[in-house]
């Protein structure tokens, strides 16, 4: 059932209302009756009326229909409550009681039993143990909280599980002047999800916000929220999403709080990224971010045009300028020249432009060059310090009109919180810090560049087994098989077990020769003496054979015949690089492009995506990893090699969806050389089982 | 001179004083006839009288003596304006008009004509192009600007050149119910600087701030603002410093403002950090790192405890923890056992400490777990989430006093705006974002630990010249001749110029030899094939002898018997670090230990320390490298090479305060074997010059 009738009831029955204005259910009932313009029944023995509502001992004794119920009850009354309101027809319900799961014991099976209700019944649960939630837009406010009771009324949802996070949330949009148009917390999400809010705001035909400020904790809604997120993105909206416990004891905070699952934070941010989603770290960057967005302008490239009264403030915006990925461009000869023409002798057309402190004096310069920025084509975004108390009315009015007359996002800087909160509600986007404001413009760019990995036409999909075997290790044979099957490349290569066929295969190859002992039971194999490299000739082969298959007896001894040795071309060096494939429990099979070698046991440089992936995601993987500390070390790589690593990418993912049996595959080494890309070694492992 | 009459003066002349109230000249003395008891003499020949008082055509007019002379005239005037008041009494001027340096052209020929009279006349000169100073405490604003002038009296003194900076740190600080004592914006710093503000402020017998949050933009001041964070160190205050220009766009930006001198970052971070500074990014870190260290409690060590009300917020201040380099410690078992007896059956004594939203219903495991807390010897840091305005007063009268009790620093989390600031009068510390919470907990901690390298006791100090060259490149011998003399061991080696000698050299070395051409002219000889390793025995040696003579004579021909063979035991792997001193201009030597190798290619992670630093400091520098990735890569050290490191840290120091001569030093790599370190190769360059 969608939540349609829940968030738009024709009538509502508050369990638990009371005359007691301090109390939850007098709140309720208090912060109801002043926004909903439906039939309100209160549910209370104890009372004749409520607030002038007649009231009613139980829910079953309204003998109307009631399509949502509000219970603030004893956790134990809960499900009687429930069932008495399905029972009138309700659809929806909020428990705000506490006492359920969170609590561990009786409350868990109380929970268990709500499970059970919503399963058999359809209702659509909010809760328990929740703030409930609030649609400014709809003039219906269902939660007992005050606090972000006066927000403007805005283009920004906030929906968060916690109910300090989104009373945080939406305290800070407010001072900040923005508009909150819906507001949930969701508690316990036995049914209804912060995700599921998210789409069904998204598809609902009007009071379509333009961002979603979202905290979630635990990842159990995880497909819900990237659906939201690929919803908002493709429609021009936004999800900007908090995540809490990205570290491992932040994670047990939250857990211990909410009892979901935890997932990888690698691959939920990279699902997140691949879903049009942008992730922030903290509830200030949240809302600083969410304002960004609710603003409304999408920037074209990168290029941010920094315009300043003060050094000071163009300094600190600068220096933000290449942590948040973005470019500071000087302008061209010609536009310098213009703005050469309209700046005082003693300004400055470079970028930062300076227009210094003698605004005070005569403010047609500021006006002259936010028209020559607005409009000009060589940036995309227009960062401008700072909007001051002590400056007249005129230089206010001159910022509001520059930033309606151009296209471009404008985003400005105001450190006097009055002045942001009235500048914002006049709809002129201010941050009190330069680095922030600089943070904000990259997330604009970061939305705008993820863009490219919405479109999944050329991502492969399912289907296609090879694989029979459910269970075991693959060989290093067995496990390249499979990856040149799927597109990666390894080195010229056979399988022998003889001493002869070893000579043979070294004499066919053009430079020397790897030797491997080749067996599922043998994955590290060179921990254990079980490769032997630089071998040329037959003396040397013969000596190699027959010392490797020694090693080989010590660990499992059979008759000789049975041991499988690689010979393979040796590979000249490269950059190495790894690539594995896992399956995460939440987000599915994941693939992992990382540094190898040295510089593996350094830098943890990776970069991960969850599948499936276009060819766009596949390409950044590699240039991203390219841009980061490998760079300095090794030069770049060829186009041919990008290419070719793209390709295997793209062949990881095809086995990552036509093999269910695989769980996960590494490459370690994957050498990348100027022109091609190979496989030294390679192992699968089918269903996590061992071999 | 001392500032003091500077900033304490009997008599004020205005130069510019006007009737019109929202003038320059009108805004100043509107707001020093509010402020300044003493006698205001108003200038202005258009006048008979301003706000009352007589005024007169010039300041000789006045007649009487004239301790400062506030200018607002236009920048041609200046100079006659100041002889006048010096040749009336005048000590000090604030000069607030632009025109000068900033400008270029003409405005650098007046801004040398000004430095040209204080240096004749001794007068004390704030600006040009300044926005003044307010002694709120004294009650003397001496300021047009009138934004921090609703600033509560505290004890936090704002210092920055930027006048926009420090509107915008007072305007915040202010927002946040923060108290500021002080506050100047010097402008183009032609005399008086931030640091030498910052001093007097400090040495004053009265009125002295608890910190100084100060903004600098070029580093000419560096010196001046160094002694000012060691004074402030010792005694219990603390400079909160933020540098605008941290990259190069940032730093081209700040430097075409105020034409100051650069000095490398890293430099002056090091300096900033062994002189008791704490640096900021931000503006907003700056603001709250102020607030943190004036609620004036410092942690005696590292672990902090959360106590949250909020799952939510307790995963995110748990989250941001470990970056910020505090511990968070599980509590003791008793202390659990303790925390359990009070806490609801559904909360958590881990760490966080979970209270639940319980707390709504019952106030008593607050108070109780505060008091556990507060007094517990686990912890050494209180962080509260939160304060909100939907709890009862009584939570916030528990909170006051749980950190009015302890003697720990308590900080808490509050996102409403009002009532963070509401709370900060009331003298709680609040913060609105959880991470910024945790980022201010770090910055004490982080002050605590840079107290150990204040006392420079055990640093050497200069003289002893032993190099009496000048200019020019030292060979590889030479180089490790001079640093053995300081202290940093260098493999067992030897020159000769013959075969014979290198064999007999060889012979005597147990193990295999290096031979390396050793001439100053061929700096970068393993380049060109000028060194050979694993040499052993009579003819391998001789065979390189012959060799390394004939790359030596391809790049600059001599008798045979010129050229130089370095013969040295070749010393085995070990961890390759490199260790450098060069002369900062700004803050003259500095020592540099970074990681060597493939490493050094890949991660760019060094530490630095300004010369004179103690022992404790060349710890540091040992134990951080090792703390990032190093670590990750190769095991530890032992005790034993670490202090030879630490040794070799303060060897090169003694060398670079010995031997002006030297300009640069390079030891790559310096090896470090699990029980000794080894130069393996050095390079000394005199004064810069070539050889």
């Amino acid at each position: 059932m969608t939540l349609t009738a829940f968030l738009n009831p024709r009538s509502i029955a508050v369990v638990g209302a009371s005359q007691k204005a301090d109390s939850v259910g007098g709140r309720i009932m208090g912060q109801l009756t002043t926004s909903f313009d439906g039939p309100i029944y209160p549910i209370n023995p104890n009372y004749d009326t409520v607030r002038g509502l007649p009231a009613f001992p139980t829910v079953g004794a309204v003998g109307k229909p009631v399509d949502l119920v509000l219970a603030a009850a004893s956790s134990k009354l809960i499900p009687a409550i429930l069932r008495e309101g399905t029972e009138s027809g309700a659809q929806g319900a909020v428990v705000y009681s506490s006492g359920f799961a969170e609590v561990g014991g009786a409350g868990e099976a109380l929970q268990a039993e709500l499970d059970r209700l919503v399963a058999e019944t359809g209702l659509r649960l909010l809760g328990p143990n929740c703030l409930g939630f609030a649609n400014f837009r709809r003039g219906l406010t269902a939660t007992f909280t005050r606090v972000p009771f006066d927000v403007r009324d805005g283009n920004i949802a906030v929906l968060a599980q916690s109910g300090s996070m989104g009373i945080g949330t939406a305290s800070l949009l407010r001072a900040d002047g923005a508009g909150v148009g819906f507001w949930a917390a969701t508690g316990n999400e036995l049914d209804v999800s912060t995700g599921e809010l998210a789409m069904e705001l998204l598809a609902s035909e009007e009071d379509v916000p333009d961002v979603i400020a979202m905290v979630v904790e635990g990842v159990n809604n995880a497909e819900t929220v990237m659906a939201a997120g690929r919803q908002a993105a493709r429609a021009g909206k936004q999800v900007v999403l908090l995540k809490l416990g990205r570290t491992e004891r932040g994670r047990q905070a939250a857990i211990s709080h909410t009892a979901a699952l935890a997932g990888s934070y690698a691959s939920f941010a990279a699902a997140c990224e691949q879903n049009g989603i942008v992730m922030v770290d903290t509830i200030r960057e949240l809302v600083d971010v969410s304002r960004g967005f609710a603003a409304g302008r999408r920037p074209r490239g990168n290029r941010v045009a920094i315009i300043s009264s003060s050094g000071g403030n163009g300094a600190l915006m600068a220096d933000a300028t290449e942590p948040a990925g973005l470019a500071l461009p000087e302008p061209s000869a010609e536009l310098r020249a213009r703005l050469a023409e309209v700046l005082p002798s003693f300004g400055s057309a470079g970028n930062p432009i300076d227009i210094t402190g003698n605004l005070v004096n005569d403010l047609r310069p500021v006006a002259a060059v936010l028209e020559e920025i607005g409009s000009s084509d060589e940036f995309d975004i227009v960062a401008y310090g700072t909007v001051a108390r002590t400056l007249p009315e005129t230089h206010r009015e001159i910022l509001l009109r520059a930033a309606r007359d151009t296209d471009k996002p404008f985003l400005a800087l105001a450190h006097q919180p009055d002045v942001l909160t009235r500048m914002a509600e006049r709809g002129l986007t201010c941050f009190a810090d330069p680095a922030s404001l600089i943070g904000v413009a990259g997330k604009l760019v970061q939305a705008r560049e993820a863009g490219a990995f919405l479109d999944l036409t050329d991502a492969p999909s399912a289907g296609g087994a090879t694989v029979t075997a459910t269970t075991g290790t693959l060989s290093e044979s067995e496990s390249k098989a499979l990856l040149v099957r799927y597109g990666v490349p390894v080195p010229t290569e056979t399988v022998v077990n003889e001493e002869d066929a070893a000579v043979r295969a070294v004499e066919d190859l053009p430079g020397p020769a790897v030797l491997k002992i080749d067996a599922a039971w043998l994955p590290h194999k060179s921990d254990v003496g079980g490769v032997i490299v630089g071998v040329r000739g037959r003396e040397a082969t013969a000596a190699a054979f027959v010392r490797l298959v020694q090693v080989a007896r010590q660990h499992r001894p059979t008759p000789d015949a049975a041991y499988r040795i690689l010979v393979a071309e040796q590979v000249p060096a490269g950059i190495e690089l790894m690539l594995g494939l896992t399956r995460d429990r939440v987000h599915g099979a994941v693939v992992t492009l990382a540094a190898g070698g040295v510089a593996a046991e350094i830098i943890a440089e990776s970069q991960v995506s969850v599948v499936p992936f276009n060819r766009s995601r596949a390409q950044a993987m590699v240039d991203r990893l390219w841009s980061g500390r490998l760079v300095t070390h090794h030069r770049g790589l060829t186009a041919a090699a990008r290419e070719s690593l793209v390709d295997v990418l793209m062949g990881v993912q095809r086995l990552a969806l036509a093999e269910p049996a695989v769980a996960e595959a590494e490459v370690n080494p994957l050498i990348a050389t100027p022109d091609r890309v190979v496989a030294v070694d390679g192992l699968v492992v089918l269903d996590g089982g061992e071999g």
